[in-house]
């Protein structure tokens, strides 16, 4: 929403804020009050414990940069961030080259000297900062369980699908009705409106404080699935969000449990509600009310009407090899991320230059999903926001949150054995009960590792998520 | 926009930051730093030596309060306020009334504090707040000079205008349609979108920083004049604050001299632009344009259409005593502050208290505007967000930036003669040009009353509002 010309002034506020972050959270105050706090340790109940444990991490955090690297950092990522937002409409490389070098090399800085502190390597103190708990080797070994299978998987279900015409959206569809379809589904989905709004903006995002959650989404006329699922995704942030203990607002252990817990929920919503054949069911009538025309509603039955569920349910699900991660389907993307987080682990790592990006993405596009991005940087390595403003380690989250999604379904469908009834009636209450339970309600008081055994009784295995795919795309025994 | 579950976080964190900001401030370093530039005072250009003085009295207005009250404040404000909002509209003076007592009782408290140190009057040190340089005898002055026309005045244009009826606005006017035309106008007169925005809001306002204004408006499709004339308005606003010296941003020097000034732009453009018969002219064909139906334009210029040059006169400059201040015309707008005015003045000086609020404000309604507010709260003394919110001392900006702005004008006709033809061209460059050289670019390098004497040649005169009433509204030789 920011005019251009403000993108100065607001890299400068940002900076200023995190300077008065960093010097709060590295004083001798803050210090006195946590080893005040540990004398007491045995007065402390379990969640109180771990508050005090969430607190020290994040003081930590603070204590292994300075403070000339947090404002340093800060600035370099706003002007890079703001300058890719037109670069990359340009297909400007070169000129985007230079930037992304600086933030490359102040978070090389930055992995350097959390490194210091943690013990960690460099690029898993990066990789830590989002997905606490995690490191590049665990990534690695899990990812590569994805590889074994994956390649395989995507040739077969895309030979699968040629079988499956998939029709087109008849007609454009206005923002005021995917606006209104799109509310109700957010309260069909849960969403507590008395604290949190959906707005519009370029890229769907999840923001705000639990309190007030903002969930925002993007309208094209001529595919409103689009935004349905920008939504339905979002809600999905924002339930979590909103599902965090209230006792604890404010404290550290009522943060979520990382960004792989926080995508496991959006992704969960996304893919075991949003994308289903059971949700398709019930969403069915609710397309045809809100967006189709009268003449289409009478046809919707009809094979050859955009709206039969058939149809439906090969629009929510066309499986493609693709250059475009956010617009990617849920069999595609764990290469997009794959791709990514070899990228950014050997240029954090210093086995790469970002002079060599464009080559090296090319070559692995090539590899995972056969497509060649030769000279289309758009398209290529500068489709993503993540690294123009600095956030290396934050991808593989999103694939690691795609597995949790399918192991934390699988555990839930012993418990609720009639999961898909109540998902094809709309009725979400013992899924979000579920949920709030065993994920939002113990914000960070676990760790992921122990929230996940908890839940579901196992480490993350990528079987679930194999099983999944298979069950959902090349098995029909369903139709 | 906030959803109403997001106020206590909301109050919480402006709290923090208000705190943060006093510690700053109060700090020995900042008292260090203003010290070391004194010392070289000798050494510093006339504008450092300004940007010193304002430093200086930012820091002192910090020491005046204790930081307990700051923050007892901030949230007393912030939850009175949020109650506001609902109470209003339940017309529920019984449950708002603690919540007012609460914010009077520490705002005089802050004025105590302010004024043993600044030695104002309580009242006076609040006043200075938001207008500097103005004290409580001034407005005194200036209002009963007022008091001294216009009761007459008010008769008197009224009387003459029931002899011309207005037309009513002929059908609906969608949202769409007129947030086209206001962007239209914005940029006519000058809005630079590079560093702003319009949005929509419940009321008007313009906030951000200089680099980034944000204006809002809100849509009523029965009367587009008040979309209207809060984008006309607040483009006032924001014209200032894009017009304050870049070179100095973010340093104390370069922000607006005051509230009456602020409100002097914001009126100058409303008043003696907007709702200018010259304006009119200019406006007709882009009003027909955006709003009006092909057969409503093709009649236009009918004696019987709403959309005759004369009509559209009357409709946006109807006087009508009325209860709501931001919906009083130019003329009875004075009447409604005038009363703010004494009656905060006495609660804050103790000479009145909050439960006699609404006999009070009945009696000065009776007596201003010859209307009676007996039991209806909701349109008398619960009607403005500035008490709520803790804003005493603000409301005698708005007459004495309407005064200001109607001596600006008379000084800018003598400079610039044919100034009515360029507002009739919709060409503003001569406008823009003389207001962004003697009030924008100044920003507050002098007081306002050297600010004011150099523009105009004098102090502040009400005569200069007086003839322009009389021009306007009963000298009908324009038509």
């Amino acid at each position: 929403m920011m005019p251009t010309g403000g993108g100065e002034a607001r890299a400068q506020a940002l900076a200023e804020l995190k300077v008065l972050r960093h010097e709060t959270l590295i004083s001798q105050q803050m210090e006195d009050l946590l080893n005040g706090a540990e004398t007491e340790f045995n007065k402390l109940s379990p969640w109180q414990r771990a508050n005090l444990r969430e607190a020290r991490r994040i003081v930590q955090l603070s204590k292994s940069v300075t403070k000339g690297l947090v404002e340093a950092s800060s600035l370099a990522c706003s002007r890079s961030e703001q300058a890719w937002r037109f670069l990359r409409g340009e297909n400007n490389w070169a000129d985007f080259l230079p930037l992304l070098e600086n933030v490359v090399q102040l978070s090389r800085e930055e992995a350097q000297q959390r490194a210091s502190h943690t013990g960690l390597l460099p690029y898993d103190s990066l990789l830590d900062l989002y997905s606490p708990g995690i490191d590049s080797n665990f990534v690695s070994r899990i990812f590569n369980e994805v590889k074994l299978f994956l390649p395989h998987l995507i040739q077969e279900i895309s030979a699968h699908q040629k079988n499956h015409l998939t029709l087109e959206q008849p007609g454009p569809v206005s923002t005021e009705k995917q606006k209104n379809l799109g509310l109700v589904i957010m309260n069909i989905l849960g969403f507590d409106f008395n604290h949190g709004r959906l707005d519009v903006s370029h890229h769907p995002f999840c923001g705000g404080v639990p309190e007030d959650v903002r969930i925002t989404t993007r309208y094209n006329p001529t595919n409103f699935i689009e935004s349905l699922m920008g939504v339905i995704h979002e809600t999905g942030h924002a339930c979590y969000e909103q599902g965090l203990p209230k006792e604890w607002h404010r404290q550290p252990v009522a943060k979520a449990r990382g960004m792989q817990v926080h995508e496991s929920q959006s992704l969960f919503f996304e893919i075991f509600i949003g994308r289903s054949r059971s949700f398709l069911k019930f969403l069915q009538p609710f397309l045809l009310q809100y967006l189709a025309t009268q003449e289409e509603s009478a046809e919707a039955s009809s094979k050859n009407s955009f709206w039969n569920l058939e149809n439906l349910f090969g629009a929510f699900n066309k499986v493609n090899p693709s250059y475009i991660r956010v617009n990617a389907d849920e069999v595609t993307y764990p290469a997009h991320i794959i791709l990514r987080f070899e990228i950014e682990r050997d240029l954090i790592g210093g086995k790469m230059e970002v002079r060599d990006l464009p080559e090296v993405w090319n070559e692995k596009m090539q590899t995972y999903l056969g497509l060649s991005t030769k000279g289309n940087f758009k398209d290529g390595c500068m489709q993503d926001v993540h690294w123009p403003s600095g956030a290396f380690g934050y991808f593989p989250s999103y694939s690691l949150g795609a597995l949790t999604a399918s192991q934390l379904y699988a555990s839930m469908a012993r418990t609720i054995p009639d999961i898909e009834a109540h998902v094809q009636q709309g009725q979400l209450q013992s899924i979000h009960q579920w949920l709030r339970g065993l994920i939002w309600s113990q914000a960070s008081f676990l760790s992921y590792e122990e929230l996940l055994v908890h839940a579901t009784g196992e480490s993350l295995n990528p079987d679930h998520f194999r099983k999944h795919l298979i069950s959902k795309f090349l098995n029909d025994s369903h139709k």
